[in-house]
């Protein structure tokens, strides 16, 4: 059974000439599969089309990726699918070639082996030093130039630590490594605005569509490190992991309190709904 | 002739798992061959040891790269050669393995058909709408995550214009999309500072050395748009075009001015004793 598909190919290899490699000239997408099928499969090839358009990479063909997406899952249940975009083959320097052919991969992966404990008792993050600088043309998008999470990522080594929190060059918290943040202050949601930078995760915006539904008060707004210290309660998503309470930002302690119960227990209802479908 | 080495093997493709695909996770060098030889190659390898060194990617092998770039180079006189390190292949997630095998890329590319007026006359340039992000710890590093030139590049598709000048989201001038600039006012070189953004340029430290050795004045700051609109003389430079003497921004004209002839004539001294060493 394949684990990759480049432009439909079962290759695990693009050019050396690629702009995705170049340049980071590309975007992605990586979705969980349930049940042999990608979850919150619109949600992700709107937010990947808008992503395509702000580059002018061109729509990709949402019914070839279902289609390329199926065969790579094959008979796995529960999987990782992830899709990148990029601008494909080009000379040097950064001028496009005025007609890209973009690459399209698609890769399997197993699902990660994540802890039931990080659901039920939270996660321990730390304060990353590697700040995220500001630029609303790239904000919110799923881009292939992530060299701040990375270095981010290199800051720790304790494997007890699941997530790293990352604030803005002018020390707004912003999102985790992987991961979009939210805090629980006196029966407030709130989530950082991402109009400055940070990734608009899917499951970022599922928390925000419910908390809607269920009437329950939020804000999207800038959040203080401050901000962080006096929340009640605090918790990363994204599409993976859907919602993990934070029981500990370096030595602060958190407990899981209820509104991230209670979002918890809404998200994997949400789920279930779109997954039968 | 190969035209392309991949860990010194002559293959045109890199792994889908590899970060420098994934995440921009690594760094480059363009270099300009003359005579059959690598310009500036000293200069070239300290800046890409202490890219690699700030992105923890290990130092690489100059002299491996040397012969690998003379296999490449062949019997060519004049050429570009391009040289990327990636951290290499890696799971999922921006959590890099723990021995990384980084990936060695050499690309050796057609000198480009550069008009003999850009040297004379001078450039037409355009101030691009684009901005570049503020983030000290990655400036001066010319790493993969490109983005903000790649769109700034987009911006304009006369081919009466050779260069798009970029500002910073603070609004400070810092560079071209693939040159740093310097401007010229009452007598005195300047040019932007880089400890936010933009990538260090082999040139702009020739330019500097030489301007040093000359003890002409010159000034590493701050630099406004409107700056730019007071200076009497502006250029720009890179490892392949040496100075550019920039003869518009926009509707706004510039006269090549003596200091920078003056600066072009010392740089063509400096890499021509450079080359013949």
């Amino acid at each position: 059974m394949e684990r990759v598909l480049v432009n439909g190919q079962a290759l695990d290899a693009v050019a050396t000439t690629d702009r995705g490699l170049l340049y980071g000239d590309g975007v992605f997408e990586t979705l969980a599969v349930d049940a042999g099928r990608p979850c919150y499969w619109s949600a992700h090839m709107q937010r990947l089309q808008s992503a395509c358009q702000l580059l002018g990479l061109g729509a990709p063909d949402a019914a070839q990726l279902w289609r390329e997406g199926l065969s790579l899952i094959g008979d796995r249940q529960r999987a990782v699918l992830k899709i990148v975009i990029t601008r494909g083959p080009g000379g040097r320097g950064y001028r496009a070639p005025e007609s890209p052919l973009p690459t399209r991969i698609l890769q399997i992966h197993e699902w990660p082996d994540y802890s039931d404990t990080c659901q039920h008792d939270g996660i321990r993050t730390t304060l990353c030093a590697t700040r995220l600088g500001r630029n609303p043309s790239l904000a919110g998008i799923k881009h292939l130039n992530r060299l701040e999470q990375v270095m981010a990522r290199r800051e720790w080594d304790d494997r007890t630590i699941s997530e790293g929190l990352m604030l803005d060059t002018g020390g707004q918290l912003v999102e985790g490594t992987m991961s979009n943040i939210f805090l629980v202050t006196a029966g407030t949601l709130c989530t950082p605005d991402l109009t400055q930078c940070g990734v608009a995760g899917i499951m970022r915006a599922r928390v925000l569509a419910i908390a809607g539904q269920e009437r329950m008060e939020y804000q999207v707004q800038g959040i203080s490190v401050d901000d962080l210290r006096q929340a009640d309660e605090v918790f990363v998503c994204n599409s993976l992991i859907g919602i993990w309470p934070v029981c500990a930002v370096d030595e602060q302690a958190y407990v899981r309190g209820t509104v991230t119960t209670r979002l918890q227990v809404l998200l994997q209802e949400d789920a279930a709904a779109r997954t039968a479908r």
